[in-house]
């Protein structure tokens, strides 16, 4: 754990996450807090003595917090007796993204480029309707990451991915003339809105569960109710929004992977074949970079059973998933 | 055809179906409208000379219309020969159900039992939310049919095929004292709802197209759409909306059939499968009673290419799809 | 254990199952006999010590027993030390069903309720077929269980089973006229039969394997062999036994679930309808109560993997499986 | 046609088969037959003016006849008046197989092979159940074909299919010393069998239709419920019965193609390969054979869509689809 | 046809293609040349009588020919009497492009695009291979198309097929800084160039037949032979060898699509992915184009049997199927 | 294990495979190797104390070693304390197939057999090509097996397997006379051929690893490019390698097995056959063999989950996999 000594007891201090919380009962039946903590730095199993429960002083799984006390042994391994623990304030300044596995870019910076995307739209009822959909999630949409365990996994994830289709997509489009722009755009943006109501994640940006509407109804169907919705209210065609809700219920291409339609225009067929080859890169690249060049991977459960293959050599050797920096 | 002579002069009326409708030139150039009228006693090419187009002088595929005129003998067969045609009139007391396929129960009959079954729903948000549905489509729900071509392609076949869906819940129910009436009738009555946007279906109850929207979105996903815009104007709960949409997108059992989801809980199986049931049991029916006793059917392409079998042991010989007679 | 006290010695006794039953020695070369056994109460290991095997001393897994013993502390939990040991008597008037888990109605009962089915029959052919094949199995058909570990794997669960598909096709033959009644409750009350000869079953009504036979052959083409062979006997027609040895093999509506023809005429349709339906029902409602109001299930292999959504409201919160009592 | 000149009036005179047979009636409604027949030199329609129907005095499809009559123009081709038509009489010594397509050994010589290897049986047991069944098939087994359409199918087909796979499988028993020879050929000889009721075939041996309960069981189950009545009235224990239905319900390899059960012992997955093995090859070779040297075949259907390829380097160049007569 | 007159005798003269030519005798038994003749104005049934053949006077399929001759009316239309023919010469200056399908860039163009590429790579031996394998086919290269009938099936189509996924390739990798970029572009130019070996083309560039080897291997295979071949010759290295056929065999992505391999590292999924994707948006894109605004196209094949839909919302309304001047 | 016992001071001495060898460090960080050590007799752990390594003192997983030292009990088993281990020399006279699973005749013995029958070929090109490739691998092909884990994974189990096809494939060629014995053949001996560099073996005749050629292309693709190279480079006719190549694309039978092609011609077919049912009947009877008579075994992955049943009525009782004694 990357926490600093403070004083000369020996005490240590530092930021950390939550990732499990459960309160017990010492044999003498005095609560307490069993917790495990993580950073950067690796993980911990801490306890917090003497808990008394109350609405200012609750603790979950995921939550960011500041934590003090002092490390102590116990048979093999220490352990860390904490002595003071809060949820981690603004003031603080205390960046969640050097805590939990993030997107290379920040949801601000990303956002913002989402947004000049709309802005340059020429179709006006396209710019109202993804506009005010972006409004209605716009803090969640920050942080939220685009799956539980499978590709962009990661906080800010979610606007990770829908940059990665929105940059493909523009290349395409300066390539086939005949594709519009808008509406492909329109489609990468909105496509996995609903994933907002799919998952619970913490605001550290980490998924835990699907809630049942998730599981019920499903993205895609949740995102086509949603912009139907909210097109409705901001008066949008109702042309315009049935092509964008078929772009959302048939992205994932084919019925055994959950689409309700087959895509039936160029731009449908489009957003999902981008959004499979982005997520397909983020697996492989991942799974590729766990082993040694010249290795092949266990075999991949997500990616029909394929053992990839490392051949050593990658464009370059960066550490970072997608590395935007030289594209500023 | 089944006209009645009037006067002396050889001139014939009644009432029939429009099967084709084109405006055509004569080899002078004088636009004429060449029809083919079909009733109960056949169907005969016709024309309309001089035909004088104007807003109260549309004739198209499908319409129900009230004609007068003379056989006369072209080539080997008879043409009518169109002096007077209109639309019928409520006033003229004719019955489009004698003139189209239609179910065996009229809409008004059907659709009286089905309110009956939510009129006895113990549960008030179900009870609101279906009867709001209803109350929209009340209309057309009266006279829709089920498909184009395919199971209960008739006349009010919609109702129908609720209707049989609703009874058979009832016995389903009586036996398996687990399952939640009130949910299992709702989407039994809503299941198909928005076939009423998916299919183009003139006055007569006979689908002609399925709408841009109906090949778009298909009637599961519409469906779930309108439950949801409706149950939120109703101040329906989101628990109970999610509950009916699952229910909706879910009721053609697997991804190859069109479900966007599998059904996940007790009443959306047998919704499911009651659906399947009726449908299944219609196209047989129909099939076998084409061919006869002792004899196989063509392969059937709607039934796994199966030949079916006429074992000659119905249980009883009536002509009607379903004998209702008996159960009032 | 629901034991009771004997005497002052300490000593209890009752009636349970044995789960399983192994022969032992001692360090020092004595045999005993290492038992689990089971009631309502729960499950105990017990020793019997000093085993002299004979013919008439016995005993196996899944046998009926009344026991005498003391409860013993063995380490942490507690053990049982046989004294006495003999198999169930009828005069003990012991209720097999009391001990393992077993359908809601007693063989007995159900199976008067088919017979009266069969002698409803207007059909003499198929009169006499139903009756011959129930008469052959008759006394193993009370207890016989229809699975090992799916669904209905209980004491008179095959017919537990057979009078719900027949209670169902009542139903249906009420709403579709043209349904031969007769056919398709012949087919209801058969098509499982075999499922004697192709299981191992103890008298309890628990199936511990699949017979050689049963392997090899299968319940489907066991049972049309067993009915051609008794519809011969009995002075069957050809005519009629083919189309009840068709619904036995096409029962499982699909080659990849075992059968051999395609369902080819209405009343084979429907029976493999029915029988999944009141399968699926079954293994879904034991799914669904095994989890909260508001949770989902564990992915469930025999259902296509689905997690299952317990909404919370189920027709009535009964524990039995299907609440026949009303029905009386 | 082959027919010839008898006198010198011109008319002529020969054997051929009967490829339809139609009752008219001329303009002035006298009976006539108009008939199709067909020699190996051709096919021509023929009529018989003045027909007097008698019981003896009947002609249908796939009869064997004797006829004389006149060749007279007709439009643009000859046509053949009909003076006298008989069936064939054992005294004509008219050979069948030279008017029908058939297999290149005759039936009572390859029956005679079958036969032998019945004879060499060492399980006594078997050597009866197969010999007992070959008996009461004896007669319709000399002719009969293997199919309608795909292989074998000419007259005796289903012997020359029968012995192909004895052929083979002798091979096979000498290089895996662990296979049971007598299982195998026990197999091969009846897994066929039951065509015999599966199908109608005229006494030509060529097939016209399926019989309803060889549409409805089909020849797998046929066959299994055929061994078992015999086997029982034979006294062949259950194990062997039991074996022996197996090989014949699982020899179509996979439930899709009708396999009630996979192969389960190594005996059954021999003969499922070598009866496959046989009908590929014969259908292959048929296929290749109608395209030139260096050229391939339209798809075939029955052989997953293939276009295979002439290349010209076959074995040798005889017409015959399995040269037996080296063999000898 | 855009023929020219000449001269006051009504003679017409013009370049064209032979659709068809077929040597026929007439009536008399002269020969004559019967001919198909196509231009962009059209096609027309054309004759050559007294044909004398010679090696120097042969015309066949998919020839480029000059031709002069007159319009005779023949029936209800028009034919061409056909007095000279001549295969087309360099010093015509007819531009093939003018009278077949081609792509919207000349082959010298696209080729020279290609090699510029090839020329950028830092993998030394990547541009060794490449380079030699262009410069083995650099001739067929410049005209060949795709395919026979599917995707890119115009005069050098296969250029412009690859350029299209070289294009798409460049803004991929700007994406994502871990492809590798001469391997991508490596197995982009060399993943089809199989195909000059796999179809017969005439020098117009229109495909006619696939060769036997074309059959019996696949460009797939054939490309990986190739490759082996060619970079064995250069000194290339079998590790990258090894990657680049690795890449060609599995490029159709899943083996039912004739991979023998599923891609195994992230370029060879890439470029599966972008084939495809070039593959399709070229079919989507001319199938739309057949039909209205508005309106769906009937059922395409080859993408899983879609009813594709005309939006009218297309970037542009060009003609081109892919605007490739805006992007010099 | 078979050591046999050397002077008096109890130390034995034996030949014997290395299973596993790892060099480890003592407490006091002396290393040592850590060895377990196999014969037909078992196998044991054993350590090499104060082990100085060096290029000629190298030991590795299926070295062929022989060793002395002395039994020592630890813990409750007996380990082995090496006093002198070296590699097995040709002057010992061990035979390595003593001591690890093998083909039951040498693979001097087999590969003579399939030299014999090329020497038979009446092909010349045919025969070139097939002793120019085995002469390439011949050293290898002697010990080498035919898979890692699943059929024929033995030493010297690629020639069985491939000896097994050539005498199945003569059987064949005398039944169907229009079958190429010389190109079924010459596809038998090479079919698998590239199996020799899709695997990495020790001389001992085990497979250890795919190599990342073998797992990048496969021996289907490797063996058709072998086939190329060699072929060309003797002269072969580009038709017959084209007919070899095919065979060997082929010989999976169909893409989910990796086959690039489907089999377009009859040896092609037959190929694909007799490599299926060599290869099962060697998986079945391995399974079979090692249940009891009466048994039925555990789900077979590889045999598509089949529990195999042992009828205990095998040809012979005889422990080899095929008996080739009788043969000779």
């Amino acid at each position: 754990m990357n926490f600093t000594p403070v004083g000369t007891s020996g005490a240590h201090e530092g930021y950390c996450l939550i990732k499990s919380a459960e309160k017990k009962l010492t044999a003498k039946g005095v609560p307490y807090l069993d917790l495990v903590l993580a950073d950067n730095g690796g993980e911990i199993s801490a306890k917090l003595w003497d808990y008394k429960e109350s609405p200012t002083n609750q603790f979950k799984k995921f939550d960011f917090v500041k934590v003090r006390g002092t490390f102590v042994p116990f048979n093999d391994t220490m352990q860390f007796r904490v002595e003071r623990i809060r949820q981690v304030l603004p003031e603080d300044n205390a960046m969640i993204e050097d805590y939990v596995p993030s997107a290379c870019l920040t949801g601000d910076v990303m956002l913002a480029e989402v947004e000049k995307v709309i802005a340059s739209f020429k179709d006006e009822e396209l710019k109202t309707l993804v506009s005010a959909v972006i409004e209605e999630y716009r803090e969640r949409i920050l942080y939220w990451p685009a799956a539980k365990n499978l590709h962009h996994a990661v906080r800010s994830g979610l606007l990770m991915h829908t940059l990665s289709i929105l940059r493909l997509a523009a290349g395409v489009c300066k390539i086939y003339k005949f594709v519009n722009y808008d509406l492909l755009c329109s489609g990468a943006i909105l496509h996995d809105i609903a994933k907002i109501e799919e998952m619970d994640v913490s605001s550290t940006g980490i998924a835990s569960e699907y809630t049942t509407k998730g599981n019920l109804l499903g993205h895609l169907v949740m995102g086509a109710i949603a912009v139907d919705r909210i097109g409705r209210a901001n008066g949008v065609s109702d042309e315009t929004l049935t092509l964008v809700e078929h772009m959302l219920i048939s992205h994932h291409g084919t019925p055994e992977f959950g689409a309700a339609k087959l895509p039936m225009f160029i731009e449908a067929e489009l957003l999902s074949e981008l959004d499979l080859l982005d997520a397909r890169l983020y697996e492989m690249h991942q799974a590729v970079d766990t082993v040694e060049e010249g290795a092949f991977t266990p075999r991949q459960w997500a990616l029909e059973n394929r053992n990839l293959y490392n051949h050593g050599r990658a464009g370059n050797g960066g550490v970072e998933l997608i590395n935007y920096n030289e594209e500023e």
